[in-house]
């Protein structure tokens, strides 16, 4: 049981096979884990002996498919550096976990120049990307040439597979713990109910330093005959235009990329027929949204994948016969899905016990893919691992149908005046607004409600809306104490790496110098 | 990861959906559920509690799919009871593992009136059967009626799921213990890989009490969109009607099924144009048969798996596109196939260390799917768990492709003269002949050689052949050595329930009073 184990198994079953499309570049399953196990041996070179961490920082190419079966081949612990981050901040996770040797792409390599300075764990720099190599790195491709290809260092089950990082919402990285089983078994348990399995070309859009782009790709290399796609990352034109070349048949897409995607002016003007299936997840999508994306995508599946880094990552999934016209559409397609097959779902009270059916609590997930804890954070593991069940952070209930409703981040609950107000409830409404594009809700401190629900909106181009008639739209369709007390307008709004939107960013400057409770249950997570 | 949250999924997402056809009887999956915690409950009322062994003996129907959940609901640990055996087995097999609850239909209810007298360890026989009850049974459909559905006892992971008995090929049978994990990781190993996973119609021809019967179900559960028709028992007329009535898609056959099938008269008389797919394995294939398989259905695909009890059983499969017409043909039906995504295979020699590329070994196997021991079995679990692999006592090698070949069981290899005969070898050969339906080669005592090559041959029907004619076959084709000394004609050859030839019923009248030394290493296993 070893994430090696499924590109070995590629490279002996179909050696000629297209492992991985990368612009002009196309590699063989029997080439990926040729140059795999070669680079396996440069990093025992390096010094790189079991359960050392190795980082990439780097956009998405085949090189990173080899970074990842690289290091698992030579017995170390991935550690995707995320590529949104200030120098400090990847200073800072890569002395947290002690990566001692960086793999870095020439985008990044003026960044890395002055990583040893930061980090003090930092011995090597490796340079892997096109063009000659930055004085002061070594050159890969030359270490690899010269390389002699590693015996696979036979790790696997609970050995630590990945160290990611997360923090893309919160201001304090954990690194998150992976084994190759709790990866494996994801890879396994979503492909087994992948709506199209056969003859597959898959298209990674997401960072392959997320969960989501990583997890992606494992469930591409179980697949039985599939090739992958990379873009070195999320670009609408990009996109389109390796859908149509490539023939893509299914991708995964965050909501804001599936946004920009149906939203491009040059949307109509590409032959997207080859598309059979989306995935959508990692934040949460607004109706109208999912409504204009099966519009503009007519013949296409769509799937809901609702999961978290620390599940490595899928818990539920929204199936396409979810997503079918009828009376019982509208409910469910607000929700995430229906565990996998080794996922349990329990929902809990603010006192740990299980809620009654069809109450609003928080979301623990117990299974084979729950990580096995934040690296050398005791406490923090203690608090999220309570009594064996992952304690996500999210509130949520099950619905009548046994579906998983994820109402709101907990710690994104308002709590104004006593009542709970989710976020998402508000979004959702202000989203049907025509002038709408995109909009966050957060609380904001007020002196006699405790909190007050405030609204972040960025406009669509050409249109305009008033604050008063926002709030006016938001009174006809739900309670008062739910509505906005006041709206905020933005040319855009702060988001992640993996395009998930960073509410602290909105919160901070309201809430600078003041605590603020966070609702419903320790909401450790990310 | 617990085996009853495939139903419990399965009846939240399609409750309505067709989990079971048996003859007239249909069941959904939420009615399957519903009488599994129902039978749950039941077996709580018995005296079952978490870990207990639950026997059951009867044909394959609705009520042993009920059974395996139902018991798995309760927290208890099946004992699915091999329907070939005597009542003195029976009992045996019972007490060998303190199973105090059996279930029993009319097929069986005449044995098991008997058995509380033969196994001290049974307190309860309970009526799961059509009909009215026999005297001093417990009749399960009034029982079921009057319970109330039992919660889930929430097993699972680790926790022991199974004792499943081998012992068709031995003398001795040997509980195997199987977890939740290794028949979940199974099942989703599987899944993720089956060639046509939408809309799939399984027929489950082979015995449930066998690995090889519980396992297909067990991953028809785990597809996306699947029912499961069951037949009583194979019966070639039976199948075939139940192939063309119920459109069914896919089954699993043991090659002597397979063959059984073809060969009826009525074969060609039947619509089997609904079959996509044949799984076949559980013993050596033919050349011969398989050829005539792939012909008799032109198009449908074959995959072969390859596996035991004991690795929960899937080790290898052989795809459908390496059955593919080409100048690898003839090597490739040979072979077992690739190993699954989650099993390591390695070839030892006689000392235990790795043998070379190519050269033939024991196959020894390693994965989550490999079982925990056998039953209060410490010293043979010892020795065939060594090392932390699973030493299968088949002797194999693996090809230039990648390829696992089994050539033999190590203890039906027959050592002559100092030479290896592969008695599997010997039969493929014989196999060929137009006279030869079916046959068996054993090696037998030889004051000369140790032991010699025997031959025993089925004829067919309508066809008659001198033994040194079929002598003469064997020399134009293999080595001196390797050709039978002497053949012997019968009417059938003995097979166990699952369809598997028992050479040691063969061999016994031989060797009888002697020792025979069994070839390569520790040849433990079955």
């Amino acid at each position: 049981m070893q994430l090696t184990q499924l590109l070995r198994k590629a490279a002996r079953e179909r050696p000629q096979d297209v492992a991985i499309v990368d612009g002009a570049r196309r590699l063989g399953f029997a080439e990926l884990a040729e140059r795999s196990a070669r680079l396996a041996a440069v990093l025992h070179e390096f010094g790189v002996r079991a359960g050392d961490r190795v980082g990439l920082l780097a956009h998405n190419s085949h090189r990173y498919a080899e970074f990842l079966m690289g290091a698992w081949w030579a017995g170390a612990v991935v550690n995707p550096v995320n590529t949104r981050w200030s120098a400090a901040e990847v200073a800072a996770s890569l002395d947290d976990c002690d990566t001692r040797i960086l793999l870095v792409d020439e985008h990044f390599a003026d960044m890395a120049a002055g990583l040893p300075e930061r980090a003090a764990c930092l011995r090597s720099l490796v340079f892997c990307g096109n063009g000659p190599p930055p004085h002061g790195m070594a050159d890969l491709e030359a270490l690899l040439a010269a390389a002699w290809p590693a015996a696979d260092a036979d790790r696997g089950f609970d050995d630590l597979a990945a160290v990611m990082y997360t923090g893309g919402t919160t201001g304090r990285p954990k690194g998150v713990m992976l084994s190759h089983r709790n990866l494996l078994v994801n890879a396994l348990a979503t492909a087994a109910v992948f709506p199209e399995p056969l003859d597959r070309v898959g298209l990674v859009a997401a960072p392959m330093f997320h969960i989501g782009g990583c997890a992606q790709w494992l469930q591409l290399l179980v697949a039985l005959r599939a090739r992958t796609v990379l873009v070195p990352f999320f670009d609408e034109l990009r996109v389109l235009q390796a859908i149509q070349q490539e023939q893509v048949t299914d991708t995964f897409l965050v909501p804001t990329m599936l946004k920009r995607l149906i939203e491009h002016a040059r949307f109509g003007s590409f032959d997207l027929s080859s598309l059979r299936t989306v995935l959508y997840g990692a934040a949460a999508i607004d109706e109208t949204l999912l409504a204009a994306a099966m519009r503009a995508l007519p013949g296409v599946k769509f799937q809901q994948l609702y999961g978290m880094t620390e599940a490595a990552p899928v818990v539920c999934a929204l199936p396409p016969s979810m997503h079918a016209p009828g009376p019982q559409q509208g409910r469910r397609l607000r929700a995430a899905g229906f565990p996998t097959a080794v996922a349990a779902i329990r929902i809990v009270d603010a006192s740990g016990n299980e809620a009654e059916r069809g109450a609003t609590g928080e979301i623990t997930v117990r299974g084979p893919t729950v990580m096995q804890g934040y690296w050398q954070r005791p406490e923090e593991t203690a608090a999220v691992l309570a009594d064996g069940w992952l304690h996500t952070g999210d509130a949520g209930r099950i619905d009548e149908e046994g579906l998983l409703h994820v109402v709101d981040r907990i710690k994104d609950m308002i709590v104004t005046g006593g009542e709970n107000v989710f976020s998402a409830e508000v979004e959702n409404v202000l989203a049907e607004h025509a002038a709408v594009q995109s909009c966050a809700v957060i609380g904001i401190p007020d002196a006699d409600w405790g909190e007050k629900v405030h609204a972040v909106v960025v406009m669509r181009p050409g249109h305009t809306v008033a604050e008063q008639a926002l709030i006016a739209h938001c009174r006809e369709r739900i309670a008062g104490y739910k509505c906005p007390r006041s709206v905020e307008f933005r040319a855009e709004l702060p988001l992640s790496a993996a395009g998930k939107l960073q509410k602290f960013q909105l919160r901070a400057p309201w809430w600078e110098g003041q605590a603020r409770r966070v609702g419903g249950t320790a909401a450790a997570g990310r």
